[in-house]
């Protein structure tokens, strides 16, 4: 609860369905709410008159702020091909500019996904010790939240990058959650021994296998997303992104006919307004704005993806994942155990 | 409405959790609420004695009822491999084989999946025209229920296999749901032309371009098949599986919310109570014993897998699925798009 070191997020401010607006809302809120735990100071990259006109009511935004101006950004449907090419000097470029310079601590976007992964990967580069980035997000568990990856950087992943995954997603769960060993399961279709396909064993065997320090717990299955089987559940990012989607999906169809039997008729309105209490808490633990904020692993530097029809509290959201994640010696932290999984590597016979 | 065509159907009496009480149960609860609909006969597998002392009460199942003795079973854990070796006589596999002889249209069981899938493929053999069978399964929407397959008969597919679901899980839909024209949508990562791997690219490239009367709308993600984005989602069985599974996971979390909230004070409890009738509403919807019943397609004679876990109102869906299936021209239909997508097989250089 106490001020730690202070951070410095870069934040592309024209990124998003509705930005500008929702991310100098979202900061706002931030502020509002949970900034009195943290030291601030923010680059918003976009358009210096729009920016000033919407600061111009917010002086607690405007005081920790600095408009870094640029007249063009990268259209939401634009290709990440077209986004490499083209993309120099946007709001979004310029934000991850910002965290390789090392001006800033972490980079925040909620624009184009393919763009922003192209970009920092280019930008950025890939750590020392991974072959593949990969895209990390959250979910809510009865326990609390369990975390998936990748949910979406790759199509496909070998042995290798499951097993760096898991070194990954082990890190991330411990900075943001506090939690000193994280449970990490890699997704199947089952879990007895002899399920899966070649990669998937061959890593399960390697997860096995290497004496670092990861409470490696085996096979989940589906299910264990969203029933908190484990901390961390391990993929390959197509598998990963279907999940996470169909997941979401699931929870839209039960609010669509949760809404629909509330409105049944007048004594279920009724009865439904003076039950609005729970129904509210119950809102709240399935808000996807609660788990907004996947990030962008394994670069040389922090990069949080928000999503881009979210509004200011799911920006606000966001911006909290990105800053406790700053505050965290999370980036050292991967190193060292990547040093340690790839000094395996070598010793049997895995290529790096 | 009317009475159809009269309908065999071989029950594995002795698989599930629960058996063989709930299949006793779910058949006299099937007979009780759907019964007057159809002219149905069954073949229940397994110990006569025990089976003898449950019908003994219920008299609308004895009339129907023949019991097919046998003294053995199929343990739930038991390796496809061992049952192979060890399954003969077995209750799962004289279910099969009386499907096989012709005596039964249809077979059913809530036994070990691994080996009701091995045994069924060894006994019926796969389908003219037919690589792979898959495992097709049903799930709610907005706007009624969507189909997945494959979930779960195979960890890989390739391009043709992806097209030959797509007839499979086509010609299903109509059958089970009455709909002439359903829409066929190939589950991936992203709605543009250039995401996914090349299996999916293929497939998609496929379906794009054959001339047979399938209703194809392109790629959908994760969120359509609660959201209604295709009635028929064609993907391979490791990914369907886990989609299926995470989907069931996600209901299951949103449920224990759910209870959670309800429960929180007395207020709270004392208006749920009063707004019962749409919270009864809500729970029927989401129940998934509605939407039990896995068909394994593909193969000279239908086999459906009822969860291993339902109770009685589970196993009567399972049935109403099973009869629904049996007195539709499904068979005979599949037959007819198989042999004319293969025929393009021949004309474009395809391998069937």
């Amino acid at each position: 609860m106490c001020v730690t070191k202070a951070v410095t997020i870069s934040i592309d401010a024209m990124g998003g369905d509705d930005a500008p607006q929702i991310v100098i809302d979202g900061i706002a809120y931030f502020i509002k709410h949970e900034g009195y735990k943290h030291k601030l100071r923010i680059l918003l990259h976009g358009d210096e008159a729009v920016l000033s006109n919407l600061l111009a009511s917010k002086k607690a935004v405007r005081d920790i702020s600095e408009i870094h101006h640029t007249d063009s950004e990268i259209a939401m449907d634009m290709k990440p091909s077209q986004a490499l090419r083209r993309g120099k000097g946007t709001s979004l470029w310029n934000t991850v500019t910002s965290v390789k310079s090392g001006e800033a601590d972490l980079g925040l976007s909620a624009g184009n996904t393919g763009a922003l992964m192209a970009i920092s990967m280019l930008q950025l580069k890939r750590k020392n010790g991974v072959q593949r980035p990969a895209l990390v997000a959250a979910w809510p568990t009865p326990k609390g939240q369990s975390v998936v990856l990748d949910v979406g950087a790759n199509v496909e992943s070998d042995e290798t990058q499951l097993t760096e995954f898991a070194v990954l997603g082990d890190a991330f769960y411990r900075a943001i959650y506090n939690k000193e060993s994280p449970t990490i399961g890699l997704l199947n279709v089952g879990t007895e021994d002899l399920k899966g396909n070649a990669v998937i064993k061959a890593a399960h065997e390697r997860l096995n296998e290497s004496a670092i320090d990861l409470n490696y717990i085996g096979y989940v299955e589906g299910y264990d997303i969203s029933m908190g089987g484990a901390d961390v559940i391990v993929t390959d990012g197509f598998t990963g992104n279907i999940a996470l989607k169909t997941a979401e999906g699931t929870a839209k169809l039960i609010g669509t006919f949760f809404t629909d039997a509330l409105k049944g008729n007048m004594w279920s309105k009724f009865t439904t307004l003076l039950n609005s209490v729970a129904l509210r808490k119950l809102r709240k633990r399935i808000d996807p704005r609660r788990v907004n904020g996947a990030v962008f692993l394994g670069l040389n530097g922090l990069i949080v993806k928000s999503h881009g029809g979210t509004d200011h509290i799911g920006f606000a959201n966001a911006i909290n994942m990105a800053v406790g994640l700053a505050e965290s010696p999370f980036e050292k932290e991967i190193e060292r155990k990547l040093a340690e999984l790839h000094s395996e590597d070598d010793n049997i016979g895995f290529i790096a």
